[in-house]
């Protein structure tokens, strides 16, 4: 399990005065990079490394209660399923009243940087996984 | 069905030199938007009157084949279900050769404006969607 | 003097492998409403009271070193120049190395709500602005 | 001069119900991204080559008139300037009654892709930018 506090930021609303759809994607990716920061699997070095890649293959949330500027998130990360080459992490979005604002679902598969293929988790990264 | 073509433009990419995840749903969004108005139901106009409100309340996407800066993108949007009160929405995204890069489903559901109560989806809106 | 940390997520930079100009303008405003918060001043309840808004009306940015995502951002706002009815806020960017990767400017004005009238920095507004 | 036509999109809005500042950046973006493309100068491509850089070192918009989701833009660019390794671009947007509702400015540099040191424009763009 892995925590994530932020707030609601006014470029994520919209006109209609609340948290925009596709800005939760943003907000769990946050998340999720804050995760990989603290095993020491920085993104951006992970990117510069030029070793795998981790595009996410599928992606889903289920917005259950309005959100919108300045409101607090507690985000709450945990591993659905580490398999060979892909992962799927689900994402609890609480609000600062501990209820369930949204959840969020991704899958990332694992490439070789150089060709493209489908490859292994790397051991570092599939212990950080089974310790969400 | 209702066809809408764009470009990735480079605020939709990210360092690992491929669209970014949460930008699909930024792109069907507009196809979305530009559906609504072919059929005068302008989201802008709708925001003014204060009648009802259509939030998303689930939104998916998978991701298929790579897409990057400047590359075509045709996005086909069909109706998969007008229920009394929500609508659902498929997106299919082709690149330039045809072939389905990604695809994507929202649900919206319509609410009173005011007392923010589920209610029907008006006539105008309901003949729109049967029409996709 | 206020001071803002944070990182260049994924979803701030391009496929060019840098942040992305406009996403600074996200990040500085992030900043804002930070400060804003910490004098009891949070923007979305500025919103939900319908007394005042505060557009932006300028604003402007000089890019001076590369940073990409993971980079460590420290963000220093300083205000500039509090008028009768507008404010100007200087934003100094640091990376992880003290160094001056980004200043920005924004320039905002008063307005009151219905009318959309130019009207008098409230006080508080102005007292946090003079702490700045 | 190069024109392009759009319309500001729910996800360019925030919740006080206009056009969010940084939104603007992505849009003249867009138009610049078109106006490349219609002199066979596609951005995507340019990343791929690995010739050249084109980084932004400075931007600025004044926001004049509000603008909202729906509203139609016309944004004009011309060159203001072609140096020897950099290039000025101003953007006039206007809305749907031909008023200015905004005007931007951006300042790129030219790098080789390799060495990252500044180089002289290559003859291609030079052409392209002073067409404007």
């Amino acid at each position: 399990m892995f925590t994530y506090q932020t707030r609601v930021k006014l470029h994520d609303t919209d006109a209609a005065g609340l948290l925009f759809y596709s800005s939760i994607f943003n907000i769990i990716h946050d998340a999720y990079e804050a995760f990989m920061d603290s095993h020491d699997l920085n993104i951006g070095k992970i990117l510069k490394e030029k070793i795998y890649m981790l595009p996410i293959v599928r992606a889903e949330a289920d917005y259950k209660l309005k959100q919108t500027v300045g409101d607090e998130m507690t985000i709450i990360l945990t591993c659905e399923k580490v398999g060979k080459s892909s992962f799927t992490i689900n994402y609890k979005i609480l609000n600062s009243e501990n209820e369930i604002a949204c959840t969020a679902k991704t899958v990332n598969v694992v490439l070789e940087y150089n060709t493209k293929e489908i490859t292994a988790i790397p051991q570092k990264l599939r212990e950080a996984l089974i310790s969400l």
